[in-house]
């Protein structure tokens, strides 16, 4: 059977820490979250008096964009957020980090399908898919790293470390909810992605707050 | 009522600075500012002969390629002054970053409009709207930021602080008074907006030289 | 006879390390991973009915994507391992690095023609060649930083640079014995090249234990 | 008159140094040599028969590809030699990088109308243009800031000084020189393009040796 061979790597990772990993991993999502545009055509017609009525119809392709950039965006902060924690890579952290950006990535195509066919179940169906496969990667290199990795920092505390554990299952958790309304009202399902960020995010905050007994 | 729960961030925040959020912000502007060129298509005409006057034609792309360029290379100067005053962040900072670098990974879009459909009513309201979006997201973080948010470092002038929130208020005013332009005269619109630099310089530095009553 | 002027560079380079080079490559590999997307079309059928299907049938471009994805990761991998042990640059250094990213950066191109033409040999061929091509260049920076150049850290173990060396042939050899398949069996290479990267780790794992007479 | 308010940049610099000035342009070299090769579109064909045909077809492509993936990769290389020179950076500096990075930035359009048009003149006076351009702005930077803006370091020695400067006028000068070659003999122009590194390279080199009276 086939395992990680883990030497090299993690013995050069402790000497000089994640600063590259950070460098490639911001550069992916700085360019998913701007190549977005690019899926958006300029309309084809060419007399004045149609392009308002042309630009008003590109509608569902502004919100997928807006969507889009929530999506990657939150993906970034969360990232952000647990790298601060962790303290050291190895050679497990870093695939599982590539394959979140993988994902983050590939968000741009789910986007475009999303703007050209609004109203379609399969595109809303591959939207939904592609944020639940970013969000389980993103919640495995946490898992990974807080748990059999042991590489957060040492003063990081247990409930901090249960806190970003309950935020990074809340994505997929409720975009895989999302999928059935996917598939029987398109519509509605984008709807409800846009509320999925401060429904999360009080998730996380309620969490938070009842290991402390204390506003998180 | 939902408001931002900023704790968890914040807390961390003051730990590690801004370096990442500055990572991905120059990401994004360099990305934009790049992707420019990418909205000018090669003619497809195949003959030679033909080749000189399709690229002369081009023209209305060129000088939109150049007017985006200043433009975003205009956030981003201001963009690099404000954060060298900026001490800490926090989630509020963060999210209204974000929001800035949403507009402006959008206007490669309106560019493009603006290029192909040079005298167009829609594409020149289209171009200012967007622009006149991200100004008020530029003007809005360095509010907050020297605000309500304290996020600024000590030795900051309030001096200083007004005048850069002069120099944030003229981006967003000067494009909203050329909107009107935009729908009668597009052609006058893309003009005026060219020597917009120089005016939104010379009212930040005649704001900066009246609080000092020296030269800014 | 032409040969590098290598003064002006070297001196400087002492001075102030390799940041700018890590900084570009880093960035041209976070490029070449994310722009991988954009050459996935979105299909232009408009009736709802038939997305589905057209949406499956662009599996050869997802496929193409993922293997790329890993190749272009496995480059950038091999670079942070390489780079941790380079302690100076100089102007051979630095141009061999640019030819690994002028490679790297063409990869997107044979991406999609195999996406677009899954099952053709040329495709076939024309992918494996230039995975060779960006091999090799990755091969050369790492045998001349090693050998002739003698930029590595003086702290680096003669087992660590062979083993390193063992692994950076392992890639141009691998792709290059699977170049008659990709003429006879278009799909077979595919799947052998997706079998590459555990194929070639192992190697490296065995050489680097035959030196030490320890696992590695 | 209009001129340039250089104060409060100019504070804030000494403060802080040229660090998001490095950042912008490393993004902003990193993305246009990579956007090179979306510029080369994948043969329509759907024959497996004639796509080997299709795709050595595309050798202009090919051509171009490589000659401004060593054009942009120099400015690079001539821009962190400058840098590492310069101490400080002020508002001007600011401004003639951006110039540069406006015209970089640009070269994948003349790059894809060269590579889809080879042999036009109007090509390749297109190519020459935006080059020299280019070329013009590298210089400008460095003239300055070696020059009125007083921006160096203090121990960099004249002679240096000067080596760069000869330096930075080979590139627009070789490439104005074609200009005439271009119009007539586009084929031959690309040809002289290619040798044009190596030649100004030895300029620079005659021209160091020259003031030392020691090989450079």
């Amino acid at each position: 059977m086939w395992k990680l061979p883990r030497h090299e790597d993690d013995e050069a990772a402790e000497e000089e820490g994640i600063g590259r990993i950070l460098a490639l991993s911001d550069g992916v999502f700085a360019i998913a979250i701007t190549l977005l545009i690019l899926e958006i055509a300029v309309p084809a017609t060419t007399s004045a008096a149609d392009l308002p009525k042309a630009l008003l119809g590109l509608w569902p392709s502004y919100l997928a964009y807006v969507l889009s950039f929530l999506v990657i965006a939150r993906f970034w902060v969360t990232h952000r957020l647990a790298f601060r924690l962790i303290a050291r890579d190895d050679a497990a952290l870093m695939w599982l980090n590539l394959l979140l950006l993988m994902f983050v990535a590939f968000l741009p195509f789910p986007t475009a399908v999303l703007g050209q066919h609004a109203g379609s179940p399969a595109a809303a169906v591959l939207y939904a898919t592609s944020v639940v496969l970013a969000s389980v990667a993103s919640a495995a290199y946490w898992w990974y790293a807080s748990g059999r990795g042991g590489l957060l920092r040492p003063d990081v505390a247990r409930a901090q470390v249960r806190a970003m554990r309950a935020r990074s299952l809340s994505g997929p958790v409720f975009f895989a909810l999302t999928l059935p309304i996917a598939v029987f009202a398109p519509y509605a399902a984008e709807i409800v992605w846009v509320l999925v960020f401060p429904l999360t995010r009080m998730v996380f905050s309620w969490f938070f707050a009842q290991e402390h007994e204390q506003p998180g």
